[in-house]
C-alpha cells in the first residue's frame, strides 16, 4: 500500500480534488515525490522547500508539509524542471527530488502526460494515476543539494506610502512603487 | 457577525492556522479582503485571482477561493503591495481590493503591523487580530479593474531533454534548461 505523507494514495487524492479542484497527475507525481523528500530529512530540523516549477507541485508541497507560498516557506524559481527540493532553512543543505526521464520511458501515459505527447483531452486520465501510483517512487532521483546563501533568510523593508497611489509599500522599491513603476498588471482606464 | 466566505471569523482562523501555520494578521486582514472581492463577483464567472504580495494574501486567496498556485489560477504579481485582485478569466475585468492608508491609521495596532512600526515580538497579536476584526471591510477600498490581455490564457511549449541535466523542461527556454543557463538555486558541489 502507498502511502503518500499521512494518507492513503486513495484519500490523498480526495485532500487533492478539494484543494486543486481536480485529481491532476502533477498532484499525484509531486505528492510521491513530496513523500520522498520529506522521508530523507532528518527529523526536528525546520525546512523550506522550492518548487522549479510553477505547474501542480508547488500545491502536492503546501499539502504535504508546513510550507506554503503565504508563509513563506516555500520558494516557487521556476526553471521549468518538475522538481523540488527540501532544505534545512539555515544551513541550506537538503534533497532534491526530479524526475528520471529515462524511467519514465517504461510507463507510456506518464511518459505522453509529461512530455505532452497528447493533448489534455485524449489522456486517459485515470489510466495515468493509475500508472503514477503504480510506479510509485522508481520515476524520481533524489540527489543532495545545498541552497545558495542569498536565497536563505528574509530581506525586510521599511514601509511608506507611494507618492503615486498612496498605497503602502516597501520603500527599498524607491521613490514610487513597483505598480506605478510600470509592472501594474492592470490596463488604465 | 462577521463572516469570511463559509466560515464565522474564529472557524476561519482555526483553518488559517492550520494551513498557514499561525493565525498571522496577514492572513486575517487577507480574509476579510477576499471576502469582499468575492461578493462582488457575478455568479456563475469563471475568476483567477492577482496578489500583488508574496506575503500571506496568498494563502487567503487559496483557502476561500478555486485559486491556487499549483492550478495556475492564482498569480503573484509581486509589487509590495497587500492587494488581490479577481477577475474573469476570459475578459480580463475584476475587482481589486487593497488597503486604505488612511483609516488605517484609525486602528493603531493595525497600523503599527503594517507599516512595520513594531518588531513583531512587540506586536500584541490578539488585539492585533481584535482590531481587524472589529474594523472589518472599513480599512479596505475596491476599485474595477480590467487584466492586460497578455496575462489571460496559457502559454504551452514542448518538452524536451535538458542536454546538460537530462532532465525534461520546456523547449521555448532554448538548447538547455534555465537552471543549467545559470538559474540554479543550488551551489554546485
Amino acid at each position: 500500500m502507498m502511502s503518500i505523507g499521512p494518507y492513503s494514495f486513495e484519500e490523498y487524492l480526495s485532500v487533492v480534488k478539494s484543494f486543486h479542484g481536480y485529481t491532476a497527475p502533477g498532484l499525484a507525481a509531486g505528492g510521491v515525490m513530496v513523500d520522498l523528500a520529506l522521508n530523507r530529512m532528518p527529523g526536528g530540523v525546520l525546512f523550506e522547500a522550492i518548487s522549479e516549477t510553477r505547474n501542480c507541485l508547488p500545491d502536492a508541497v503546501q499539502l504535504l508539509t508546513p510550507c506554503t507560498i503565504g508563509n513563506g516557506r516555500l520558494k516557487i524559481i521556476n526553471l521549468g524542471r518538475f522538481a523540488l527540493s527540501l532544505y534545512d532553512k539555515h544551513s541550506g543543505e537538503g534533497v532534491r527530488v526530479f524526475v528520471d526521464a529515462q524511467k519514465v520511458r517504461a510507463w507510456p501515459e506518464v511518459e505522453a502526460w509529461l512530455f505532452k505527447l497528447k493533448e489534455k483531452r485524449e489522456q486517459d486520465g485515470q489510466l495515468l494515476l493509475e500508472q503514477i501510483r503504480q510506479a510509485g517512487p522508481e520515476l524520481y532521483r533524489i540527489d543532495t543539494v545545498l541552497v545558495k546563501p542569498q536565497l536563505l533568510g528574509k530581506r525586510r523593508s521599511c514601509i511608506g506610502c507611494c507618492n503615486l497611489c498612496g498605497e503602502p509599500y516597501p520603500i527599498d522599491d524607491g521613490a514610487i512603487c513597483r505598480a506605478c513603476a510600470g509592472k501594474t498588471p492592470y490596463l488604465s482606464r
